[in-house]
This record gives C-alpha cells, structure tokens and sequence, in this order.
C-alpha cells in the first residue's frame, strides 16, 4: 500500500513527519498545502552506504551563518541518498536527513571546525514548480531501476551538490537553531518524540501486512475449495497409473478437493488464525499509541489530575512497535509465499494474484526498521525491565506495568515455583492455561537472556555473543502480547455473535497452538521449539496437541468458505483469478490468460471453442 | 537453468525422455534430430485442472483403427495444457501426455466405449516446419502471461482439436499398441522405468538449486566483508544520535562490517553449509543414478554373474530423489530469500540478483513433484521398510540395504536399548556421534509414523490423518542422507589439501548441528524440533551446542573471502553488484544504477560528479 504507489509516502510519511516535527509557525507553511496536495512529497532517509544505522549517514547540512541558510551536500557516493519511493519523478518535495553541522567561532586552527549535531530533517523543493518540474540546481534525481517486486513505485536516488535552502527550513519542533548558530533542543523528552513518525509507519506497516496476509489465505482457501487432485496419500492411492478401466472418455477418477488434505488444512487455517491475530494485534497496538499520544499532548503545567509523566507510555509504545513490526513482517512474509504454494503451480502465475502480495510484503522485513535489529532493540527493553526486577527496583506506586505495559507478569516468572502445565491430562482447550504457557516461557527466556550479557565480559560483545537468546527472548514477549490481544477480542467486552465467538474460538486455539509447536520462525535465532526448552511444555504433551488441532481443522473446513467472505474484500481488490468469490477459477483463468498481450487475436479468438465443461464449485 | 530459458526444456526432458521411453526403431528416427537441434522440443504434461496427480489428466488419444492414427483431443477446458516452458511460441514439438483410449470391438451397446490405459506419451509437431512457422490445424499455442519470475520463458498453454497423428508417434518403449488395438507392457519393471526422465529430472533439479543457493551465498558473503553498519546492538550502541560531537564534517563514526554480527554470521555459513551438503548430497543422487541405469540396462539374461533383480536399485533411487528434491527446494527457496535479506534493502533490487535467484528457486517447491506430495511419497516407502523390519521380513541374504540403501541403520533404531547422547559432557566434535544422533532420530519418527498409520482405521484416512508426522519422519530421513553424503566427502578416500579439510570439517559441524537446532521447516509439519523429541538430545544440552557454534562461526570469519572465492563463479554468472569479486560494491551499484532506462542521458552524465571517496573493501 504505502510502497504501491509513487505517491504512497506522502500520507504515509511526509505529511505525518511534518505534523509531528514541525513547530506551530511551520506547520502554518506546509502541513495545510501538503494536505490539499499542492506539494507532493517524500521521506529520504537512506544512502547508499547507510540505512539501518541512523547516526552514519553522511549527507550534511552545513549552516552559512553569512546568508542564513543551509548547505545541503552529498560529499561521497556512499552519501548518495537511494530507495526513498517517489524520489526518482512523482515528488516536488522531501524531508531529507542530513547531519546537522554548524561552524564553530572559537576555532583558533587554520582549517574551518563544525559541531556535529547528528541528523535532523530538512524539508527540501526537489523540482521546479513549473513544467516539466525539472530538478532544481546542484540535485540530481533518477530511479533506482528494477526491484523484486513495487516496481509501480518510483524508488529514487538524489545526490546534492551544495544545495541552499533557508535556515528556517529545519523542521525545529524538537531542535532550534537560531540565526545566529545556536542550537537548543527542546526539554523533557530527549528528543524522543522523533519517533513519533517512525511509531506511525511501524504500526502502518503491521495492520497493512496483516490485511495482505488475509488476502492471500481468502485466495488459497476459496482455490482449495475449487481444485481438485488426487485421491488421497495412502498405499491405497498409488495404483500403478495404467490399471485397465472400461469406461467412457471424458469421465474421470473422481478426485478430491485439495482443502481434505489434512496439512493443506494445516497451512491455510494457520496462516488465516495468524491474520487474524495480526489484525487485532495492529489494533492493540493502535490504542497503545493513541493513548500515548493523548498523554503527551496533554499540556502537563494545567493537570493536576494528571500527574504521570507525559511520556510514561513511550518505552511501552516504542517496544510494541518493534516487536510487532517484526514478528507480523516475519510471519508475513513466510506465510503468504506459503500460501502462494498452497496454490500450486498456479500460484507462480501473476494471474493468482499472490505473487505480487509475497513480493510487496517481504521487504517489510527489512524497511523501516531491519528486522534483526528490531529484535535486538526489543530485547534490550525486556532486558532492561528483567534487570529492574531482579534488583527490585520497581516496588513503587507505578510498578512494572507502569514502567512497561504487558510486563507484570515478569515478577510472577521470576519467583515462579511450579510449572505451569500439568504433566498429563492438558485441557488444550483451557486458553488461559495457554497464555500462562506462553508467560512461562517468555519470562524463562527473559531472565535468562537477562544473565547471559550480564555474565558475559564487555557489554558490546556479549550483547553480540547472545543475539540469537536475546532475540527469542523478544520473539517470545511478541508472540504474547499477539496471543493477549487476540484472547481480549473472543473473551472481551466486544458483544460477538455466538457464532462469530466459536469460530473465532476456534481459530484463537489454532493460533496458540500452532505457535507452541512451531514458534515464530526467525533465521537469526536457531532456537528449536522455547517451548519445549524454556516452558514446562514436555515431548510427551505433543500427542494431545496434534489431537487437538486435528479436532480444530476439522471444525473449520465446513466454515471455510464462511470465513473468506467474512473478510470482505472484493473481487477487484484481490485481482485473482483463483481467489474470487464466485470460484470460478478455471473460466477466469483462461480469460484471463487469452488476454495476455503476447497472445494475438487469432489466438484469443480460438480460445472460445472447445469449452464443454463449467466445472461447478466444489461443495464442501 | 532449467526454466530459464525458453529451450531449456529440450535437453532437461524432451531428450531425455526420447532417450527413455523409445524404442530402438523410435530413437532411430528422432534422438539424433533432436540432439542436432532440429526439431526442438518441450515437456507437455500439466493441464489447468490436473498437474500432481497424473491419472487425473483428461487430454485424451483415441485409436482410429481405420486410419492407424492417433486423435489427440482435449475435451474441456480444464484439460488445456497449461504452464509447459517453451509451449507458447518456442518449440516445434512435444511430448504429451495423453490417456490412450483404444475402442473396444466387444461392445454392444449403441455407443461405442473405450478401453482407458492412463496417461501415455506422445509426440507432436506443433508446428509447421516452415516460415512464419504457425501452429499445426487443430492446435491452439499462446503463452500464459506474466510470472513471479522465470519470464524469459514462454511457459504456454495448448488446446487440441482432434489432432491426428501416426500410431508410431506414441513412445513405445514401455507400452505397444499394435495395429489392431492390442496393448502390451513391456514386462518385468511394470512400468517403473518410466519414472527415468523423472528421478533424471528431479536430480538436476536438486543440483541447480543447490548452486542457486551457492550464488546467493556467496554474493551475500562478499557484500557482508563490505557492508557496514551501525557500532553493535549492546545498550552502549544506542547513545542518543544528537549527542554533540565536535569533528570534521567529513569523519564519520567507524562503523562495523556486518559480517561481524554473530546475527548475520549465522545467517550466512549456514546457508552456505547447506549449500555444500546439497551439491555433495546431489552427487551422492547421481552416483546412485548411474548404479541404478548400469544395473538395470545391463542385460540379465547373459549374466550369471548378476544374480540381482536389474531393478533392484529403483526403490531407493525413486524414494532418495523424491525426499532429496524436497529437502534441498524447500531449503534452499528458504535460505535464499534470507540471504537477500542478509543484503538489507539493496538485496530487494534486482541490481543485487538475488531477487532473480529467490524467484527462480521457489517454484521448484511446486513443479516436477510438488514437496508435500514427495514427503508423502517417501515416508510411504519408509513405512513400508519399518513395517518390514517388524515383521521380521528382511532376514534373507540381501537384508535392509538391498531392499532399500542407507537403511540398515533402521534394524537397530528397531532394537536401539540406549540413548545415543550422554546426559552431559557432549563432544560435538565427535561427526560420528552426531550421525547416530540423526539417525537415532530418524528411525524414532519412522516407527512411530508406522505405527500411527497402523492403528488407524481405514488406511487412507490414517495416512491424511497423520500426513504431518509421516513427512517430519521422510524429512528426518532425508537430513540423514544429506548429512551421511557431507561426511562422505569430508571424512572419506577422496585426498584433501589440509586447509580444504580442515574448513570443510568446520562447516560440516555447522550444518549438522545447525540442523539438530533447526530443523528444516516444513509447512506440512508443524513439529518443533524433532530431536528434542524423538531422539535422546535434552534441553539441557543446548548450552554446550550453542557455544560449539559459536565457535565455529568465529573460526570461519576469517575463511569468508576464500570460501567465496572458491566457488569460482565468474561475476557475469553472478550478475550482481553486490557480489562482485573485486569488493566495489558502491561504485557498480552506482554506475548500473545510472544505465537504468528511465534515467535520461542527462542523468546518466551527472552521476560522475561529488565522487569523492573509493570505499576501500574491509579487510577482515
Ligand atoms: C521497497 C523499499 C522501500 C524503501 N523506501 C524508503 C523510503 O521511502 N525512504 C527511505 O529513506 N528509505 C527507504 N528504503 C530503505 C530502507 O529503509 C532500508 O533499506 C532499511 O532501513 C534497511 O537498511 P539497510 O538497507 O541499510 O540494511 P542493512 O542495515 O545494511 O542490513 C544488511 C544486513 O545487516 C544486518 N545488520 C544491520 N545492522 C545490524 C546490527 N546492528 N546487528 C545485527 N545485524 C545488523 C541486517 O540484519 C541485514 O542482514 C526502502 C527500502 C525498500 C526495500
Ligand atoms: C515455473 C514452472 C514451470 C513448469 N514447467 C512445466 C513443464 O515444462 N511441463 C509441464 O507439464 N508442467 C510444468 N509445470 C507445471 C508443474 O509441473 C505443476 O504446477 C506441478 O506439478 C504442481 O502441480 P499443480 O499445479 O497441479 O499443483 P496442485 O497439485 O494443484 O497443488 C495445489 C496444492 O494441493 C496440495 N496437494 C496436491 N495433491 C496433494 C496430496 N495428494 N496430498 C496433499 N496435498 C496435496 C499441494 O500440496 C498444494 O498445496 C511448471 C510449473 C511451473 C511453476
């Protein structure tokens, strides 16, 4: 969606960027011209060289104290700015990170000093304002050519030769720099309300994967209603192919609908739980912020009744985000390539429509925050909180959750005694045992996270040495916060309909459990099953578990078709020949394909004949 | 290779097959041809409606006795061949598969019925032999439009209006029909040396994957020497990026390459760990190949000194090419795609060609055998030999090993008495302890799948029923093999430099405890690692596996360069900016970016300028 379109970045990012790093007077220039589209702009973070790591970036904005003005300059090819989308044609405008330097008076050595301010966003005309809107001096734009997939985005490059722009076009909400080179940063927040921005795209990214996913198992489910193949996996059904059989020409063996095989139930039904979780979870996520946003913006001088910290919810805020961005982009991108394959060899064709929701969905893993480095950033909060715990430094009035949502439970696990699963006898179906499971393990792999760069030598390394235990640690607490907002709407306040509630039921105990036998695969983390190594979840649950899901699949293939269209996309949206509502696959299929440009008239024209059969929908 | 070109096809099954499934008076008239080029062909067999299951194909060939010719038809739509490389536009002839129908003489009915001997095939000219070179009457050809990947190929579909050829164009070399109707097998396999072109096929498959997978690691290592970024993840990483910083405008903070993030390190050697054990499991494949053909064309009857069944070694060259082809496309679609994600966001473009190696490999997990329905396959066979040892059946003079190779290990698994591993002081060092650990494992699963499958009533419901647990203990079996073919190479006669032995033994360690770690993930198989649960490897023993690990890394590290360079892929095979041997990633990541199409010549020529700084390749 944001990376779909040239001009995707615009609401996505500049225009949230300017309402939140403007002050009053700037936002008076630009939010309300931006809004009515009379400048179209773009964010431009990345260079060539450098990405995840903010502080490397090279472009520099050099204050002129004689003209008032900013020198933005690209000094190496490293420096070149590269990927922001829009940047190559679509954008009049961008917010461009460049290191803030100013000249230092005091230098008494011949050669011309600067403090380093690190990066701040300076909102930069790209083009001419009139036709044909050509670079402006001293900027070079091109397109960054062609990708694995969002090519209807003109990702772009800008390299900036001594670029001048006026002082007052340094977005100054968190930092001023005055005219006559002072620089002063705003108090009580550190500058942590700059990533106000980055919080926004985070959460946009989550709910937009998670509706991506949800495209792709609507898809595969409504194909695997309708295909056919096969008659089953045992010995029974590999009869040698050439058995003689008496019978008619066109009839055939009578095959089955793919959606009775028992691991195409598995992997459409998980992957449509995990939509759904994701869902919810984007929603949790979205309160958490807007509460963060409604205590921040609350003017603290006037509020007595109001005596927290304005940005007591900015850690929790800050560590959702990254969690979920990761865990959500990761499942993501993982589950829809496999519901690609669901749809066999038809999957690959760009005609299902999946290939172009994996190719849009998989760089989510790497934009806007890497995701290896988001488990790391996760990690270092629980760590942090883990730590508190241990050296009992959150007794006060606030507590953990004050100090960090969602982490009560962490004193519990650190004084735990007994475990938390019986050793036989699970009741699978009891979903606040499971999320107690899920505590279990979190809070085992937290503190024991927690000790491992605790014992280890030099803070760096051991950080280093333990990456892939600190990111399960993350994974773990990610994986809870899912599961808790998916039990909140089944078992919450929201008046569902009785059956709503048992299909969602249905679908949150497929969810839980199938995160208990394959956890979150994440290739920095080599970890088999935590469960199995940091929970009291033993070998010999397992039987009863497989037992359980295969009670709950069979549960869900009658209401497969229900469930799709619960989802409401349309036809138009899904552009899949195998995923429309009607199921007419094979007839949309063809039409489809007789389309194709390569195909001439004479071809298309041929194809109508010969049509005989109008495969009926299979009826589950 | 296979896919990638519209002629690809032609020697990768339409000569093969030629070679295969003629008889000597066939061959006579089209091996030769074919092998000079002159007619080109493709490999016609997936309709719209049927691809995995052949017996389920509805293209038909009927016997016209009058006229000793052959009507090919496709009756439906469903029956249009669809997604066979090179059908659109590229290939003068085919071999497609069709149901052979002979008309039964006996019958009294009014309407004429047909006796169906299943799918059989045929060859075809599609086209004429002269100038604009138009499909032949009765032959519908186009193209099936876009594709995730693989677009340089016309994959085609094909519609048949009653095209009449020869009797003789059926390949006869296991089945004939006479003149007049009659239909003979050749004896004695009972159609299996028709799976020829198949395991031929499926092996090359598992080859180019395997060296798909090399490519992408390779590239991904070399730009991980170059690539920098960020000062570590530890909390002293993670300073404020305003804080004040007095500095030449030029300086920037030294920053780390990425390959020394033990993240990315894991990442990168065990991808390319399992890189060596697929091509050295492949080699193993075709070795036992060539046994299976130069036992099975040998000719029994004057070889008193051959007392073994010519088709002796076609069930374990049947079962090892089905679980190795999915093992290695399922692993390596995987590792690829992480790999690209190794790369950051310039992995996403197509300049890094990684996009191309992902999108070239995934589709191999669906076609020449879709990886579900090979699990199921092997375990079947697996089963089969479990069920055999407990009945005892395989006392005789050939024992396990001549019913099945590499499965005598399953007699002991049957009686095993003792764990494998001790409780504690594990040497992982010890290769030889670690295969009985794989295959300690493997037979646990085998024989539990057995009995599942034997308790269950009625066997195809059994085998749906437990498809899960069936395919994690093929997928067990499989990882032996590969392991098995590793410690071939490493640990047997050929002679190795010192240097070579010594990287390969630590690579070697790294795959197969990578591997007890993670186990391949399946989307079939919701098992979490089936060690820990079926095989007598602890939770407490992962401490001591992490550290071993960890060791190895650090030990690679400084091989990466020459690990790379050791592939000898040349960086026009590579095509790729990041890849490249010389380590100048930026500037050819710059100058390709310039020959974009929609970069006008104007911008072409402002590249050059500001390119001030020639990053210099870490050194590690
Ligand atoms: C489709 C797309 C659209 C984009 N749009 C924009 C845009 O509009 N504006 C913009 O400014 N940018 C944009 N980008 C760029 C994007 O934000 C960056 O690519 C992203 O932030 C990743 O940074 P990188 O490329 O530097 O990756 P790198 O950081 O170089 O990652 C390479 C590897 O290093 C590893 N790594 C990095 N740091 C660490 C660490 N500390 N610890 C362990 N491992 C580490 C990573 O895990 C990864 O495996 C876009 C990118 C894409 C693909
Ligand atoms: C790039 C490409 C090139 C190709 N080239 C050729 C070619 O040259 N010639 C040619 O003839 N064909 C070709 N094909 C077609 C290819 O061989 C088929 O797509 C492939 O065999 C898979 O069959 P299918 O599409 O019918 O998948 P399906 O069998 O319909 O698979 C759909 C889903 O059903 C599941 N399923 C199917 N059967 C079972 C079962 N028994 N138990 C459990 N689950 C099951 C699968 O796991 C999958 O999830 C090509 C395909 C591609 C993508």
């Amino acid at each position: 969606l944001i990376n779909a379109s040239p001009f995707g970045l615009h609401p996505a990012m500049f225009l949230p960027t300017l309402k939140l790093m403007c002050d009053e007077e700037q936002k008076g220039w630009w939010v309300d011209r931006a809004e009515r589209g009379e400048i179209i702009g773009t964010y431009v973070q990345t260079e060539l060289g450098h990405g995840t790591f903010l502080r490397g970036l090279e472009t520099t904005a050099t204050l002129d104290l004689a003209t008032d003005e900013w020198v933005i300059h690209s000094p190496t090819l490293t420096s070149a700015k590269y990927w922001p989308g829009g940047l190559g044609f679509s954008c009049s405008h961008a917010i461009v990170m460049a290191r803030l330097l100013i000249p230092t008076r005091s230098s008494s050595s011949r050669e011309q000093k600067y403090a380093d301010y690190g990066p701040q966003p300076f909102l930069l005309r790209l083009r001419s304002s009139s036709p044909p809107h050509a670079p402006l001096p001293g900027i070079t734009l091109g397109d960054i050519g062609p990708k694995m997939g969002l090519n209807t985005t003109d990702n772009g490059f800008a390299k900036f030769n001594q670029v001048r722009i006026p002082r007052r076009h340094m977005l100054m909400r968190d930092a001023r720099v005055e005219k006559d080179g002072t620089f002063t940063k705003r108090k009580g927040d550190g500058g942590k309300a700059a990533y106000g921005t980055m919080i926004w795209t985070r959460n946009l990214i989550v709910e937009t994967v998670a509706f991506q996913l949800a495209m792709a198992a609507v898809i595969a489910i409504r194909y695997s209603v309708v295909r056919e193949q096969g008659v089953g996996m045992g010995p029974a059904a590999l009869l040698s192919s050439s058995s003689l059989q008496e019978q008619e020409p066109a009839s055939r063996i009578k095959e089955v609908a793919i959606i009775h095989y028992r691991t195409q139930q598995y992997r459409l039904f998980t992957a449509l739980s995990h939509a759904f979780a994701l869902v919810f979870a984007s929603q949790a996520l979205d309160d958490l912020y807007k509460r963060h946003l409604a205590l921040s913006t609350f003017p603290p001088s006037n509020a007595p009744t109001h005596p927290r910290n304005p940005l007591a919810l900015l850690p929790s805020t800050h560590l959702y985000t990254a969690l979920i961005k990761a865990l959500s982009t990761t499942l993501s991108s993982a589950l829809t390539e496999d519901l690609r394959r669901c749809c066999g060899g038809h999957g690959y064709s760009l005609l299902s429509g999946l290939p172009e929701i994996v190719t849009s969905v998989v760089p989510t893993a790497t934009l806007e925050g890497e995701n290896v480095v988001m488990w790391g950033q996760g990690a270092r909060g629980l760590v942090k909180i883990a730590k508190g715990i241990r050296e009992g430094r959150f007794g006060g009035e606030r507590g953990v959750e004050g100090e960090m949502e969602g982490c009560g439970y962490l004193v519990e696990g650190y004084e735990r005694g007994e475990a938390v699963l019986p050793r036989d006898d699970v009741n699978w179906g009891d979903i606040g045992m499971v999320v107690k499971l899920f505590e279990e393990r979190a809070s085992t792999l937290i503190f024991e996270a927690e000790s491992l760069v605790r014992e280890g030598e030099g803070a760096a390394e051991a950080w280093n040495e333990h990456a892939m235990a600190l990111s399960a640690a993350a994974r773990a607490h990610a994986e809870l916060f899912v599961l808790r907002a998916f039990v909140r709407v089944v078992h919450g306040q929201l008046v569902l309909s009785p059956e709503t509630h048992s299909t969602l039921s249905t679908l949150l105990s497929l969810h839980a459990l199938s995160t208990l036998l394959t956890p979150t695969i994440c290739p920095s983390s080599p970890s088999p099953s935590t469960f199995l190594t940091h929970s009291s979840l033993r070998p010999s649950h397992l039987r009863s578990i497989n037992a359980t899901i295969s009670q709950l699949l069979k549960e869900l293939v009658p209401e497969a078709v229900r469930l799709t269209d619960g989802w409401e996309f349309s036809d138009a949206m899904l552009r899949s020949a195998l995923g429309c509502a009607d199921g007419d696959v094979y007839e949309r299929m063809w039409a489809w394909t007789g389309q194709v440009g390569l195909n001439g008239a004479g071809v298309v024209g041929a194809l109508g004949d010969g049509v005989a059969e109008n495969p009926v929908r299979a009826r589950l």
